[in-house]
């Protein structure tokens, strides 16, 4: 029997152990934006340490500004073996609506949801308790017998769910002692229940907000209309001005550094069984609205965006005011791919702001935050390591999928440390984070938790 | 001495008296908006009721919905003689701040502010306490004499400051006893405090809701940004799809009816020592933003607009927020000049706003209001008559002006009853109404009596 087969049929057989330590950590309420919880995630920080020192790390809880860090170190048997840093958080969301909950929210519970289908609830079960808990009970499985294939640092946070606010200041001042060769990740989700899933891009984010300004005050339309320029229209002919009829972006320069998708991944995601039309028509839609000929996938997981996310200007409460507003504003968000330079759509975005203003308009910009995309390359060694490991586990290949959103830390540790990051997540779309009820598959943790003890393996090997 | 003459000596030699009844209205706190001044109001109707039949009018207060109504009336000896309609209000806006006020509101005082110049300061003082009572002291000047010149109605409503909501139904309730050939209103002001001035025309004015509906609920911008149709941009080309590039509206037909101004019209407004740059920079403008080849003057009271008056969708609050709206709207204001039909504008706005629609998005229309515009001709023969008298009471022709803003009143008296107003009143536009410290100059009220002794008596000649 091989290493690996022994350290799988370990985690089988401690089934029950792995669930109790996860209720343990469960029953913590480790709300991080209460300060009423504080120390609850203190005592979040203190078990995971405790766990960390039972599975044969040297671990410590670290105290920051906001809550502490927890970082452990343990060393694999060969020296040059691959260093890896694995992230997760025990923070987790505030629970309220308490009154949607259908049994306490720090009380977990395995409730059969259908026959043979168990699942684990509690706030964090999922995010990211449950899933930061698969890494732990392999790291457990692979040390009790021998150790662990690869060098591994962990850091766990408990200011997840509130900005990560400590974590930058963090990393600047511990960045040498947490720097490995690949960051890991378990806070993302599966394809499906049976299909596992490499998140390997993730889109990079520009947050712009102009506020355009005219008249020294709100004027009377009466008075002023006519003669006195609005900010509002000033402001619809920006916004208007953005994107041409097919849906792209006007910004010169704005598709630099936006790669075309590899033919076998553009061939995967097509025959990925995603419907569509039920994805649209769940949300009352029915016509993709972005850039011409990219499937509804392709515009969310590998092209570029510009939506405003809001606006306001003048009246907006009930009925009427012929009103002229002083100014109008509104936010921006721009959702960047590959290697598109933040700063340059900032640049050409500003331009095109202040190339629309006329006579005794100006505009006030604030910038809410710019990170580029990220990704690992589909056929980077990391990937396709992960690939076998997670395809003998599940039994088919993951789907090497990207993200449309962004994942705040996974862009600091980037930038930070310079860290590419492996983003394998067990969580299921119907996982109920954040809201009432949450919760994780039996199967997500207990076969999360085998995968983590072969993509240790296979990065080692 | 002639009658005129009469009247006017006896206006000058009880200007004590005049005043002591001003502030006796003034002392009641009118304040229509408040529940708590219900009892206020119906006893400032029944001073004014009182006041009437002193000079002569057989009155009577009229039980409404809201606040009741004062209606008198006054034959003249003369049988033939014309029939005017003067119409006035009771009520007076609420004070708050009160703090900012430097008396008390309802505590009326003449107060010099420079030597030779007296106001007189309270709620109400100018709007339109003091404007009415100009009109009842000069029937009481006239019917001290052998009686008024013209047959007069008078109506004084007690809800111009909360929307006039009992007028309507009022009117059409008593159209017939209320019908004359003309109406009087005193709710205007002067081109300054030596120059008379007759509001000739009014714009009208379309008010329209619009509010873009797509996705059915607000969707993230990582997980549907790009497919997901932006309500926030298909209303941002529609608001700048109202405008070309010249200031003029787009919408087609919306000119129809636009007449030109007579050209001693024009001569006498560009004669007129009106400072476009003091006009506009008082709030913070240099350049006349209207349609092209058109003064200040002329776009604000002789020229249509199209405003949006106020714009909102999405996220508003601090910091940014990655959310696509499920809708957007925006509350559009059109004034109208001339001949413009109000509901031809509606249909041509509506229609612009239905083919700016992409798929997967439809648009609510809500209707605030539409009213023409309303004019007395230049040359009409109240104008005439009216411009004499005030030039012989002031030593200047009066302005022929017109007013960019509505006076919905003067728009309901026309829809209902089919009468045209000569609208002339006393007011200055630093009389600080609706705002702390009001206050009508004592050379208003009195002059403004005299001067309506002149046209009650031009308008019989």
């Amino acid at each position: 029997m091989s290493k690996l087969d022994r350290a799988l049929a370990a985690l089988d057989s401690d089934r029950q152990g792995a669930l109790d330590r996860l209720f343990d950590l469960l029953r913590l309420p480790s709300i991080s934006t209460d300060p009423a919880h504080v120390p609850d995630c203190a005592a979040a920080a203190e078990w995971l340490a405790g766990q960390l020192r039972e599975v044969g790390f040297e671990a410590s809880v670290r105290p920051t500004a906001g809550h502490p860090m927890v970082v452990g170190k343990a060393r694999a048997a060969r020296p040059d073996a691959p260093h890896v840093l694995f992230y997760g958080h025990y923070d987790v969301q505030p629970v309220d609506p308490l009154e949607l909950w259908k049994a306490e929210p720090f009380a977990p519970a395995v409730v059969e949801a259908e026959p043979g289908r168990s699942q684990i609830v509690a706030r964090g079960a999922a995010d990211d308790k449950g899933q930061l808990m698969t890494f732990v009970e392999a790291c457990r499985a692979l040390h009790a017998d021998g150790g662990l294939p690869c060098h591994v640092t962990i850091l766990f946070e408990g200011e997840e769910e509130s900005g990560s606010s400590s974590l930058p200041a963090f990393l600047a001042a511990n960045g040498k002692e947490l720097k490995a060769d690949l960051m890991l990740v378990c806070d993302t989700n599966m394809w499906d229940r049976d299909t596992p899933l490499i998140t390997c891009m993730l889109r990079g984010l520009v947050l712009e907000e102009v506020i355009v300004k005219a008249a020294s005050r709100d004027l009377h339309s009466g008075m002023f209309g006519g003669p006195a320029v609005n900010p509002i229209h000033v402001l619809a002919r920006i916004v208007a001005g953005l994107h041409d009829d097919d849906g792209r972006v006007t910004l010169p320069g704005f598709y630099d550094g936006v790669p075309e998708l590899p033919e076998e991944i553009k061939a995967q995601w097509a025959a990925l069984d995603f419907n569509e039309a039920a994805f649209l028509g769940d949300v009352g839609l029915s016509v993709p609205a972005g850039e011409a000929n990219y499937s509804v996938l392709e515009q969310i997981w590998a092209r570029p965006t510009c939506d405003v996310n809001g606006i306001v200007g003048g009246y907006i409460g009930e009925g009427s005011k012929t009103v002229l507003p002083a100014q109008a504003s509104a936010k921006f968000s721009f959702r960047l791919v590959g290697k598109q330079n933040p700063q340059s759509v900032i640049d050409a975005f500003r331009e095109h702001v202040r190339k629309s203003l006329p006579e005794d308009c100006e505009a006030e910009f604030l910038s809410h935050g710019a990170s580029p995309a990220l990704s690992l390359p589909f056929r980077s060694e990391a990937i396709l390591r992960a690939s076998r490991a997670l395809e003998a586990e599940w039994g088919r290949p993951p789907v090497l999928a990207a993200s449309g959103g962004s994942i705040p830390i996974v862009g600091l540790f980037k930038r930070e440390l310079k860290m590419d990051s492996l983003m394998v997540g067990f969580g299921l779309d119907d996982d109920r984070i954040h809201s009432p009820n949450e919760k994780y598959e039996l199967s997500s943790f207990q076969k999360g938790a085998r995968s983590w003890v072969r993509i240790l393996t296979a990065l080692a090997e």
